[in-house]
């Protein structure tokens, strides 16, 4: 048995009641189903009343509502709730029919689901969703991976719903098995970077450039956010830093905002995944970290009582406008070594798990709907369609200049940072990643040297093949 | 049916064989068994004839030749093999024996075994051994966990052969579980920081300090090791920077070894437990992400001739002195931070796993067999006897002190490296843990703010209980 509704979602907190509105709002007919029917209800008799959508009341009904066959989008929390959905709704699929978890699912997850789906009549497929509310209810960037024939029939709503830019959908078919929830696990740490990176920023500013004044400060990001390092993030940030604390009366509400930030995992998944494959991203890492130090509150309050150090104090006025300069530049040339990085994970992880990502179309979509969307990503994907092999953004000419034009500002930000005892583990990990991957040779030998000399481990010569071995406590 | 020997031994690769003569020359008869029968008769006919050894050809005759209950050591390769070797001997065993993995297990697995092994009538045991073949044979530092009664039975034995030092012999019981091989794991994680920091203070002393003989560069690190940084690896250093290269007949043997360290995972496996403990470990994980980007050998050739940036030149020699001496510092310095991220590690573990490590007995056994020994280990273990609950080293007075007292020059050479475009990550990363770790109020407040901004994640304020949203868009 089979109905007329052309799209089915499970799930019906914000991000899943949000995308059936989108979905409907593009002319697909859509029943639903929460595990709750108050909740069914509320939906059906509020924000979605005299919408082409049927509640269903049961699984059953749900199913018997859609048209065969089946496009199912479950959007319940990442891990044992979703396997609760599949076991409940297994039974009930049929041939051809589509289950996709739109969830923040880790991409191991992901990747069993599709294996354990391989036997059935119907398909598992994985997809990130990004953007938020927001973006779920008008134009979200999707990231799908999983049944490439499963992706043709799901592609004209996935299209419909995308954010569009002016490189089209927001949306692609990342690859195969777990690329989707793999792409937006990377799209998370790149994430975590760029906040950590403009915190670093705007701490500097505030407490070495002197601008202690939150409209100055607005200017500096409205000024930025005009140029090369556009973003959503920076957008954000422009309303934030000279936002007032309406519920004090008075002052600015960053002031009062606690300084631990928290996390939901997919920072710590993606320096995971990055150890996993062995792809060195660590200004995310240094990103991840620096969350988990603030989250330390009391030790730090204690910390700051006994551990000495400078006290940050505001340049002299006349060098503020050219440190303000050197900031942007260091936080753009900071960027390409987060993006760099996190691209290396995606490319490595596509050649290890055959996944088939297009590192270029990946950054397309991400130009739209999602948090870290961005001017500049147009021009990796250009980088990418020129050297569709590309190892490393920083080897694309393009970005090797941008980084090398603003290194002597990004260098002076660093030490001055490291002089005035400011914390900037993003900025200056960027850096050593510059210095550390521009460098033919390393001291790397040294360590080999130590593995051997300790533990046999052997190493090879530079100037003949083979594998060695030394007797170092011969001379 | 039983033997006499008091302790066996399975796998005949170089660190069992070396444990087993360990064993027996420390007054224990012994029984060995390898799976392939010739490696045992080898051992048997060589190494250990004439010595109180049953070598046994099947898994029956080994356990008929212990006496009862047996205490067996498993030293086969980490992962399947381990596994193998129990499903075997399991339904050999009887009431009270005792099998210990001696080799470098994930925790992770061990714990799985500890828990299949918990119905059976024998225990499991995990035991991390460091220090190499030598240590095998003559005294490693040996960080057994498991069953507190087991461990009672295998003490005799472990102290026996273990390293001695002032402190006692470098064994104790770490706790419950999988603590040892936890222990072991942050013990490779912190090797791995240390290494990294040395050949960082190596490269900086050839390459901005102008130490560009093996002679003068040993004389610094033999300096080094007679004060503060007196510690195996310092000195294995100092042998190694002047060996000669015999096999090319000139020049020195570093300068012939290819700049691509290699890993076995340990140091990988303490990034991914970090981030699973939510603990930050930025020092470490920099050490694992150089060697990582040390191994893109052919990408760094490429990016070197691509890649802009200032080529390091030697300070003016009325400057080196200075020089040297702050890269001392530095190392010290950073050596405190990279400690105080691992401990804390371990004692975030022990509080989440109910292990019961007691850190400062750990640091005691390291100080003696072990890759990571040295002098300043008998001040950690006195840090964490005067404060049982140490959260972090860097808040013990004397800790905080010895890294206040050198943090000019440590920030000097972090400065300097950033001006020479010498990459200084794990010296960079300990740098910003500190200054970070110190500060009461970080930046953080920012990325909260961002946070709530996009997915109205919530934040909590500094002057009032409770946890807020905001309504970014009006002001």
């Amino acid at each position: 048995m089979a109905g007329t509704q052309q799209f089915g979602v499970i799930g019906l907190a914000v991000m899943g009641e949000n995308l059936a509105l989108n979905i409907e709002r593009n002319g697909f007919p859509i029943a639903v189903y929460n595990r709750t029917w108050s909740v069914t209800e509320a939906f059906a008799t509020g924000r979605a009343a005299g919408l082409k959508v049927v509640a269903a009341r049961t699984l059953e009904e749900f199913v018997a509502a859609l048209e065969r066959p089946r496009r199912i989008l479950v959007m319940v929390k990442a891990g044992g709730a979703v396997d609760a959905v599949l076991e409940q709704l297994g039974p009930l699929l049929e041939q051809g029919d589509i289950v996709i978890d739109g969830g923040n699912s880790l991409y191991k997850d992901t990747e069993r689901r599709v294996q354990s789906a391989a036997g059935k009549p119907w398909r598992f497929f994985g997809m990130g969703v990004s953007g938020g509310e927001e973006g779920a209810l008008w134009g979200p960037s999707l990231m799908p991976g999983g049944d490439r024939e499963a992706y043709e029939r799901l592609r004209p709503i996935l299209e419909a719903i995308s954010a569009k830019t002016d490189s089209g959908p927001c949306v692609t078919y990342c690859g195969r098995g777990s690329a989707g929830h793999f792409v937006k696990m990377v799209h998370n740490g790149i994430e975590y970077g760029d906040m950590q990176l403009i915190a670093e920023a705007y701490d500097l500013l505030r407490h070495v450039g002197g601008i202690d004044d939150g409209a100055e400060m607005e200017r500096i990001f409205r000024e930025w956010n005009a140029g090369e390092l556009q973003s959503f993030l920076i957008e954000i940030t422009i309303g934030i830093v000279s936002h007032p604390d309406r519920l004090a009366g008075r002052g600015l509400l960053v002031d009062a905002i606690l300084d631990s930030a928290g996390q939901k995992g997919t920072g710590k998944w993606t320096t995971i995944a990055a150890m996993e494959f062995g792809v060195p991203i660590p200004t995310i890492t240094a990103a991840v970290d620096a969350r988990l130090i603030s989250s330390l509150k009391q030790e730090r309050v204690r910390a700051s009582g006994q551990l000495d150090g400078p006290k940050p104090s505001a340049l002299p006025a006349d060098r503020r406008a050219q440190f303000v300069d050197d900031v942007r530049n260091a936080l753009y040339a900071s960027k390409i070594c987060s993006y760099a990085q996190g691209l290396a994970l995606l490319a490595a992880a596509s050649r290890e798990h055959d996944y088939g990502i297009d590192v270029g179309e990946v950054a397309r979509i991400w130009k739209g709907g999602c948090i870290i969307r961005a001017v500049f990503l147009d021009t990796i994907t250009k980088a990418f369609r020129r050297h569709p092999g590309l190892e490393n953004l920083l080897l694309d000419a393009e970005f090797g200049r941008a980084v090398a034009d603003r290194q002597t500002a990004w260098r002076r930000v660093v030490e001055t940072a490291t002089q005035h005892g400011i914390a900037v583990p993003a900025f200056a990990a960027s850096l050593a990643y510059y210095d550390a991957y521009r460098r033919a040779r390393g001291p790397a030998y040294i360590i080999q040297a130590q593995r051997d000399f300790f533990g046999a481990h052997t190493f090879q010569r530079i100037d003949r093949d083979g594998t060695f071995h030394e007797n170092w406590g011969e001379k």
